[in-house]
């Protein structure tokens, strides 16, 4: 079946970009398409060009008229924890206020508390806040969302969350693509007295079931002091080669820990936080084709310093940036608000911006055909109502997303 | 007529807050009121309590069921620039490439390119706009919204610019309260060769016609080097007192001018932007009733550090936010969505964030009996649809307002 969208004002292509593989981009690289329709048989796009010039070859079985709107590649939200319990809201009212970490402990927050609460959830209730949570970012026009699990970090919590996700993937099917992380190597409960033997006895165990069901696309780690060391994460990927689920990591956020080279160097598909990341991770990432994924966000929800991205992007490395939406550290979902705000303050191009979030966020996905909008894609588009590319990220806060 | 809203999670009164002037505001000044109803007589409100505890004296003619959603003080954006004409995202996508002040002004951009847009504007377009404007703010729970001109700087075209202010005041009289600032001494005009000359030929006698003919509530001007002296504000105020009009002003944006000691000590409304702002001006405006106002989008927006909002408050300054939204270093509207993402990496508590967007946002405008939610107050709150105060400012980008 053909469809046919036309009098697009303008289509962000990112064409060039996508041919220098998402690196060293320049604002000319948008490629951008005025005034043009497409067709696309649901798999791939066929043909884009003119109203007045469209091929006689192609039958249209469906018009749709974007009356002069515009198209980007669709927007990629390649970080996730959207599947938790409890509500912290309470926790960000105190950090305002000074509260420290353990003082939030204290009055019932922190990790600790999103996992006592996703616990006591059941798996519909769960279920249910992702719909609506995924339905939000579907809202401002995100139409591939990543999902890690994580705040179970038992046998039964994990599998729950990892279902959950799972049954998330099937429900939208049709209309957002969800990609399921594993990441039950997020925190080491208090009960195990060492990260090796919650790997062993959680992780690892857990891991090859749900390989064997088919039922997850990554698994992540979060590597850092008081968590998991670059031997849990070598263990890790050994099993991760073995089940040929492909690997990704968190990786230099609080220090640097050799979390970005490790990464570069073992084949990650990405490597994400890296607000501590060395010179010599960033010249690894840029060598490699491991995506650096920055999380912006949760540098302003924390009040932190924002990641040294100029640095990466002049190093050649492929950057990506996604939400972090979560509980504790960055309870924004909207990606498209947080890279427009961040993208003057990070020094990113205009096509360095989309990029990040549509081209290079989809590689941090390993989405295949995904990411420009050319002939042989697939039609994976944001479609936005209005006049110009240039107002959507002008207008912070509004959205335009139809 | 006795309005009753009853069922009422959360009541962020700013009681405590409103007792001490606005300053040096603790956490716990927020005085919340929990699952309290309200009784008002659309003039001021009658009674706060419980809804079992209603004096048989009140008549209800009218009742509103908030089925346990939360109140705060009326959002106030006590500054923004929201008339205007023409589209400059453009602008944005250029900076974002690199372009500075002079590249953006060669491709036809600039205030230059405001004033040419605003003027070529016919009136009913630029009220047009200004309606679609202000339902945007009003959507994201804003109540009073103040509006200066300044993108005029001709006779003809600052004459069109308050008259289309003053129908939006008037046309939205009984939902937004919108506050008429005369701001034509916004910039000099190349065709002036003196801020002096332009001042007595198009400012002062603008500013008697529209004083004689009532439509104005304030007067606000550019104090910075090449835009207009202290010696020009000293002839405006001079002006602003005979013709009782208070007075605003752009202090200290880009230099430290010595505007903030000069706004303090003048009894000037407030004074805005102040990111150069000496501890001399700070100490000066500590002791005054010059609220200083803050507009933290814009540097956020333009890539540059934030106020030092934390030094004011220590020193006992009236901080206000407000969006500061126009077409050129701010396009962004929605005051809730800046101070949310502002107030952890500006240092504000819970309560110093909801003052400086309420109770010290009214006194930006001299609103009387407003800023905060008590008996013989007027009625004029914001409504969010969620559990709990804690959600709002926790959920960024999210609207919550009803």
């Amino acid at each position: 079946m053909n469809t046919l969208i036309k009098n697009i004002n303008e289509v962000l292509t990112l064409e060039a970009a996508r041919k220098k593989d998402g690196r060293n981009i320049q604002p000319e690289d948008s490629s951008i398409k005025k005034y043009v329709s497409l067709i696309h048989n649901d798999k791939k796009i066929l043909w884009i060009g003119r109203l007045s010039e469209i091929p006689a070859e192609y039958s249209i079985d469906k018009e749709i008229d974007l009356e002069g709107h515009v198209m980007t590649p669709e927007i990629v939200d390649s970080h996730t924890h959207l599947v938790f319990g409890g509500d912290r809201s309470f926790e960000y009212t105190l950090r305002l206020n000074g509260a420290d970490y353990q003082e939030i402990a204290n009055a019932g927050g922190g990790i600790l508390s999103s996992m006592e609460k996703t616990k006591a959830a059941s798996e519909s209730e769960l279920f249910d806040k992702g719909v609506e949570r995924v339905l939000r970012l579907k809202s401002y026009g995100v139409g591939t969302i990543e999902i890690k699990s994580g705040y179970g970090l038992t046998l039964e919590s994990e599998r729950k969350l990892t279902h959950v996700i799972s049954r998330l993937k099937d429900h939208f099917k049709d209309s957002i693509q969800i990609k399921n992380t594993f990441m039950a190597a997020h925190a080491v409960p208090k009960s195990f007295d060492s990260s090796k033997r919650y790997l062993e006895e959680i992780v690892f165990p857990l891991f090859k079931e749900f390989a064997k069901e088919g039922v997850i696309d990554f698994v992540d780690v979060f590597h850092e002091e008081g968590y998991f060391s670059l031997e849990d994460c070598e263990n890790l990927i050994n099993l991760a080669r073995e089940l040929k689920i492909p690997f990704k990591m968190h990786a230099d956020e609080f220090n640097d820990n050799g979390g970005a080279k490790f990464a570069a160097t073992n084949g990650a598909i990405s490597a994400d936080h890296l607000l501590a990341a060395s010179n010599d991770g960033i010249n690894a990432l840029a060598k490699s084709d491991t995506v650096a994924t920055l999380l912006p966000g949760t540098a302003f929800f924390l009040g932190k310093p924002l990641p040294n991205a100029r640095k990466m992007l002049d190093a050649g490395c492929k950057v990506a940036l996604a939400s972090d939406y979560n509980p504790g550290s960055c309870h924004c979902d909207n990606l498209l608000l947080i890279a427009s705000i961040a993208a003057k303050n990070l020094g990113l191009n205009f096509t360095e911006l989309w990029s990040s979030i549509t081209l290079n966020a989809a590689a941090a996905l390993m989405l295949e055909n995904q990411g420009s909008i050319e002939v042989g894609m697939k039609p994976r588009f944001s479609i936005f109502e209005c006049e110009s590319l240039d107002q959507i990220t002008y207008s912070w806060g509004r959205n335009f997303s139809k």
